[in-house]
Order: structure tokens, then sequence, then C-alpha cells
């Protein structure tokens, strides 16, 4: 039996061109199968920032251009914009170290939270405008999961301890929580 | 045959050790193969930024900050740095998801639209400024490819189809198109 | 033993199953392997980010808006904003293309320089503001880095030399030299 293990090691050793080939093979398709969900939030987020930008574009092509609602629009589009690589970067940390269902899912309420902030920004001259800040509740989650990830892989890589599976089950139901309003 | 194959079998689940080791190895090198265009892209950018951001600093570091032309480069500096993101994370979907060639490509175009939109930024003063987006072809391009290719792994993965050829040989003839003017 | 290798390629080819869920198993875990101390640094810029944003949303709360100390804490974290997505993308080029500890380290170096700046930015409104780039020296090594890291991989791949050990070496030391105030 060891022998015959040897064998193949020494096989495997010796030939990797298939294997490379094979695992360059694989690698592609489950690269995309890890990820393919957070793919999809990423293109409806570039999706919310074109139309972002084609409001502020309409606003810009306007005569008059100091006026208070170019100055709202343009105040919100960078507000959303000066956030926006903190949430894909640690949206992409936490579906990448944990699992992608809560993350995508995460991202999604963000989506939604930011589109909810962009119109409220919007609103009539006289209101005041929502703060800087939004979607804390949400970022806070997205990081709380990629610190349980990189963790989990600490304790699975020191101790041999894989807790993995327990930690992607409370995360996928920690996810619900992010829907009470 | 069948029993060979078993043995086979339960000697990797056995001895991962190695195949951990020689995945690894692989890995990072088939994961470099897979996105060196990408990177080689992203490096430029990277150093248009710091020309961007050097002509900022030239501009500061005069004595009278409120011209024209401070606001000028600045403005030009700030509206190419709020498309950026968009830009990378749209990049490197459709080259991880796709397939890299033209998503690199569409990304160097991409940076010589930048740079022409930057440099008609600052003209003359008395020049209207072009408009607050840019690029608009190539961003749409490049969120097809993003597309083509989820819709190409969920065929793939539900029906067991692969276009993956089929798509790669369309995008890669479709992204010559972007050289039109 | 010729026929023994290509007995295990056969069944390899036919029984992709089995490994690629063993691969798919491995990827994962291998994959946060080479990444997690990138992961690690993005949470920390994460948590500066916010510490930043914070600071802007207590100066929005006040009521008169149009204080110098509003200017320059707004200036402050839109500086740093701008160049974060670039420091993001050379940092895991970096650390993907060549190795992670390095880039790492660099990526924390310049997290402390981005907290000086943005501390010496809020400074007494009589001083006179640091200029509108900061820690060139450490996105320059990083790009460094990753000329290194592409340069080997196509040595690599067209000429059969690997010099990724002794890059990484050199890398290794150089990085100490980034302490240098």
């Amino acid at each position: 039996m060891l022998t015959q293990a040897q064998k193949t090691k020494t096989l495997c050793v010796l030939q990797p061109g298939y294997l490379t080939a094979l695992t360059a093979g694989m690698n592609s398709s489950t690269a995309v199968e890890n990820i393919y969900l957070l793919v999809i939030v990423t293109l409806i987020s570039v999706l919310q920032n074109a139309f972002f930008a084609q409001k502020v574009e309409r606003e810009c092509q306007k005569e008059n251009k100091h006026t208070p609602s170019f100055e709202r629009v343009s105040c919100a589009n960078r507000n959303c914009m000066d956030a926006y690589p903190t949430f894909l970067a640690v949206m992409w940390c936490a579906g990448v170290c944990l699992s992608q269902a809560p993350a995508a899912f995460a991202g999604i309420i963000y989506l939604l939270v930011r589109q909810k902030y962009f119109i409220g920004y919007l609103g009539h001259t006289s209101q005041s405008t929502p703060g800087y800040m939004f979607g804390k509740r949400i970022i806070g989650f997205l990081l709380l999961m990629c610190i349980l990830g990189i963790f989990n892989f600490l304790l699975c890589r020191y101790y041999g301890s894989d807790y993995k599976e327990y930690t992607e089950t409370i995360t996928n139901a920690a996810s619900a929580l992010l829907l009470l309003p």
C-alpha cells in the first residue's frame, strides 16, 4: 500500500504536466464556482454606479452649474463613491474567506440601502441631508465575517480544528438579521 | 480497473499533503497565468494615477490655490478617480469569468480614453469641459463580457452545455470594434 | 512504470469528479493560505476608513458647515479615499504575483503613513497642509514588486528559468528599508 502511494507520488512529481493542465482547467471553473454570486453583486453595483453617474451627468449639462440640486446630486454621488472601494474590498474578502452566499446577500442589501440613501439625499432642498456614512451595520457584518474566516483559518492551520461549517451555518442564519429595519 | 481507481482515490485521500503542496505550487503559477495581462494593465493604470496625482500636487504647491486651473485639474482627477474602482472591478470580473486577453485589451483602450479625457479637461479655461462620464462604451463592453461569462457558467452548471469557446472567440472579435472612434 | 503512469493518467481523466472535489476543497484553503496576510491588512485599512469617515460624520453634524475644520477633515478624507483603490490594487497584485509577506508589511507601513498624514492634515488651521500625495515610496516599492513578479513569471514561462526564490529573498530584505524615515 505504502509502496503504491510512493509510486503514485513519484508519478505525480515526474509528470506534473497533465495534472497542471487538469488543475488549470478545473481551476478556472472552480474559481468561478466559488465567486459567481460575488461577481453578480459586483455587476449590479456597477450598474448602480452608472445610474448615479448618469444623474450627475444630466445635472452637469444644465446651464447654471452652481444650483443646490447640482450640489446635492454631486455630493450624494461622491459619498457613495467614497465608500465603494471599502464595500467591494470587504465583501470580496468575506466571500472568499468564509462563504459567498451570505456575503452576496449582505452586498445586495447594501446596494438597496445605498439606493435609498442616494434618493433621500436628492430630496427637497429644504430637507436636511442624511449624514456622510450609511450601511454601517452591513459593513460591520461583512467585517465580522472576514474576521471569523481568518480566525477559523488560523485555528485550522495551527491547531487543526476546523469550525468552518459551524461558522458558515451561523453566518447564514445571522445574515437574515440584516433584513430587520 | 475500478479497484485500481478506488485505490488511487484512497491514496489521494490518505495523503493529501503532497497533493496540497503540488496544487499550492501550481496554484500560484496557474493563478498568475490566468491573470498576468490584467495585472499588467492594472500596473499601467496605477502609473497613470500617479501621473494624475502629480499634476494635482504641482498645482497644490502654487501659492494662489483657487485659480481656475487648480479647479480644473482637481476636478478632472476626481472624476477619473471616481470611476476607477468601477473600472477595476468590471475589468477583473470580465477577465476572470470569461477570458483575460480581450478584457486587458479593453482596459488598455480605457486607459487611453482616460488620458485623453484628462488632457481635454485641463484645456484652455475658455473651453467648456467634457461631461462627467467617459469610456461608457468600454465599460459596457466589459459588463457584457461579465454577463456572458456568468451566463455561460450557469448554463454549464445546470445544463452541462459549455459555450465558453464560442463566447471567447466572439469576444475576441468584438473587442476589435472598440478601436472604432 | 510508464504503463502505470499512463493508467493513472487515464484514471484521472476518466474520473475527474473526486479530483475536482479534492481540488475545490484544497483550493479554498490554499487560496486563503496565499492571501490571508493581505486580507488582514485590508481589514485594518477598512477599520481605518471607518475611523476617517466617523471624523467626517462628526464634523457634518455640527451646525455651521463651512468652517475651516470641516474643510480640512473633508479634504483629508477625500485625499485618502482617492488613493485607496490604487493602494489596494497594487498591494494585492504584489502579494499575488510575488509573495504576500513583504506586500502585507508594506501595506501596514502605508496605513501608518496614512494615519500620520490624516492627523497632520487636521492640525492647526494656521499650519499649511501637507501636499496631495503621500506614501509615494511604499507605492513605488509595491509597484516594483509587481513588475518583478510579472517579469519572473514571463521569464519562467518563455525561458524556463525560475528566479522566484531569489526575488522573494531580495524583496523580503528590501522591505526592511521601508522602515527608514
